[in-house]
């Protein structure tokens, strides 16, 4: 009687803890599936309807595992085969980095893919997001993307520049291209806009669907120093000032777009070129243009603006030399400004863009404002900038 | 005086047991330096003037760390801040794939990049070899490396296609091109050849010099099944006698080459076309080129051969329906005909070649024969073998 009285106390325990922490919080939905970022045949990492991240990885004799994803650690669970396995909070749609942590250890998933971002080739975990179908392969005409290896002699080093060509570009060889050329932000380099950005399968469907003018696309690295120049901070959210790196203006402007107009079939006059970056690509985008307006004349800033981190009220009588004092005559010059931010950047973004928005305003200068939903200052926001500024490229 | 004495036992018995184990292994030559394959900036892995790898990471709680290399697991050691480190026995020159166990977890090393090889993505460590100029990244005339994305009727799926086009290929636009095909072995992807295979630059490199003909590349994936058909063994060594997947032949003959011959200004003629293929790749090449000799005139086999996994002597008559059991006339239709093998491939590699290269002697079929010297069934045995081959390619 006893037993049984002591299994029934037992019984009422464990139900009523199971219900609080249901009314803490919700059970998780269990239509887990595995990501599509997963290398082939992985059945880990699994993304479910709610966006959570389900790790599993076999570790016998590991005394902690855990997920680290959007900033938090999550402790998995040790099963009697020896495998960890756990959830994550939902996460926000779209592209995130994370990692596992193995009795301390900081090492990439060996379920998922592996993307270079935050200054390291690690995991990456795709959550479907409802307007995927912008930046999905789908069965229309596809361009190509092609790697370029140049030496640079400003930098005395080798680098390498991806460029997409639009659909058709080897049939049509006589007709010439305008050029976008589009950068990553800090800690990434140029494989983010192929790889993670899905530049080419953007531009494909709207190339397929008319929204978009055929174009070229270059995505080169934004870190460029001369020998003895000091080299970027390997890690962490910093920006500069100056937007980025101190030789990339001059690698752009004497090397990558010299070669690529020497290279492929551009159209290579200011109309027919733009610049676009993210993050820190935005602050080098504003910077690049507006010192060199003799050569762009589309400007994209996704996510970022030169003012950053920033978020005071900005002079434009002194501001980046007074470029923007006179916004009539800027915008006789300028096809296109362009910027956008997620709904859910953290600070200093909006504070930063939102500051520079308003200068603009003071000055005149006319802009077209983009908000991704519900995402902060991860890929979808760029993906979705890509797809709103690219339709307005290249139409004057 | 008691303690004195203790101290200076333990100070003889230590002294010993030092010289003991130099004597049985000499001391390591502390000349390491970051692998050529390493993330940027980062510190490990190292190797060493002894083809050595030293594996370094932090795992404060972790019990065990080992580093798998060659076969072989090394037990890294800890030091007081938690951070593991250990060598592993000298590697052969060239390329490795390897992985850490941390506390039983099998995972890539967060230090190096990554790489498609044992049906994973993972960890690759280069061990510097003396001959690696021709493989090296120079101040020659670079191709462009082409992602090619296309649907693929016959299997119903997504495919991804490498091209190397040669330099000047954009700039000589009347020029047309003959063709290789080149395939990359079991548990490998479309990605071997364009990365781990250095075949532009190997290419790049031959162009330069005028020791072989500038040719465009073609490197797709060695997988294909139709709808309903089995999927390949995920991991393993096996390869099947039918040289690999029940769809490739099929995908490569109606797909794949129409599409090259109508994107790429290609020499659409079996004498301007070649195929070449490593291990399983070799498999399908000799298969797929002896079915089809009125597309094909230039058979490359890189440590592998049909009769593969295959020991025993193989009779002309009855081997591959007699396609053999003609030497003259096969003479007669094939510009060449290539094998080779590295000198220390392990079983079934040398007694399976070998007893191909017996029947190709049996029936008078010319052939030329290359040994790797000193290199397994790895990347630099099929690099060496690339840097050979191309050179008598589209010469007749």
């Amino acid at each position: 009687m006893k037993f049984r009285l002591l299994r029934l106390i037992m019984a009422i325990i464990f139900t009523s803890g199971v219900c609080m922490a249901q009314m803490n919080q919700p059970a998780t939905v269990e239509d887990f599936q595995p990501a599509s970022t997963n290398q082939p045949g992985k059945q880990y990492p699994q993304v479910n309807s709610e966006g959570r991240v389900r790790a599993s990885i076999s570790a016998p004799q590991a005394l902690n595992v855990q997920l680290d994803i959007g900033g938090i650690r999550y402790d998995l669970a040790k099963d009697e085969q020896g495998v960890w396995t756990g959830d994550s909070n939902p996460q926000d749609e779209g592209f995130h980095y994370y990692q596992l942590i193995i009795d301390g250890a900081r090492v990439p998933d060996p379920g998922s893919m592996f993307f270079y971002g935050a200054s390291r080739w690690g995991s990456g975990i795709e959550i479907p997001a409802k307007d995927q179908d912008f930046y999905s392969l789908k069965n229309v005409p596809h361009g190509q993307l092609r790697e370029n290896l140049y030496f640079s002699e400003i930098t005395q080093s080798w680098r390498r520049c991806f460029v997409y060509t639009p659909p058709d570009y080897d049939k049509n060889i006589s007709t010439r291209y305008p050029v976008l050329y589009l950068q990553h932000g800090m800690g990434e380099d140029e494989t983010g806009w192929p790889v993670q950005g899905k530049a080419n399968l953007i531009l494909d469907n709207l190339i397929a669907s008319g929204k978009a003018v055929p174009m070229i696309i270059v995505m080169d690295k934004g870190y460029a120093s001369k020998p003895g120049q000091s080299f970027p901070p390997s890690s962490g959210r910093s920006q500069g000032r100056t937007g980025g790196i101190p030789a990339f203006e001059e690698v752009l402007i004497k090397e990558i777009i010299p070669m690529i107009d020497t290279s492929y079939r551009t159209l290579a006059d200011r109309g027919h070129r733009a610049m676009a970056g993210l993050s820190m690509g935005a602050n080098q985008t504003i910077q690049i243009t507006m010192n060199n307006l003799d050569k762009f004349s589309y400007i994209g800033g996704f996510s970022g603006t030169s003012n950053y981190p920033g978020t005071a009220e900005i002079d434009p009588a002194t501001f980046m030399n007074g470029r923007f004092s006179d916004g009539a005559a800027l915008n006789n010059q300028i096809n296109l400004f362009w910027l956008g931010l997620g709904t859910k950047e953290p600070d200093p973004f909006p504070g930063s863009v939102g500051a520079f928005r308003t200068m603009l305003e003071k000055t005149g200068v006319t802009y077209v404002w983009y908000e991704s939903p519900g995402t902060a200052h991860e890929w979808l926001t760029w993906r979705r900038s890509l797809y709103q500024f690219a339709p307005l490229l290249f139409r004057k």
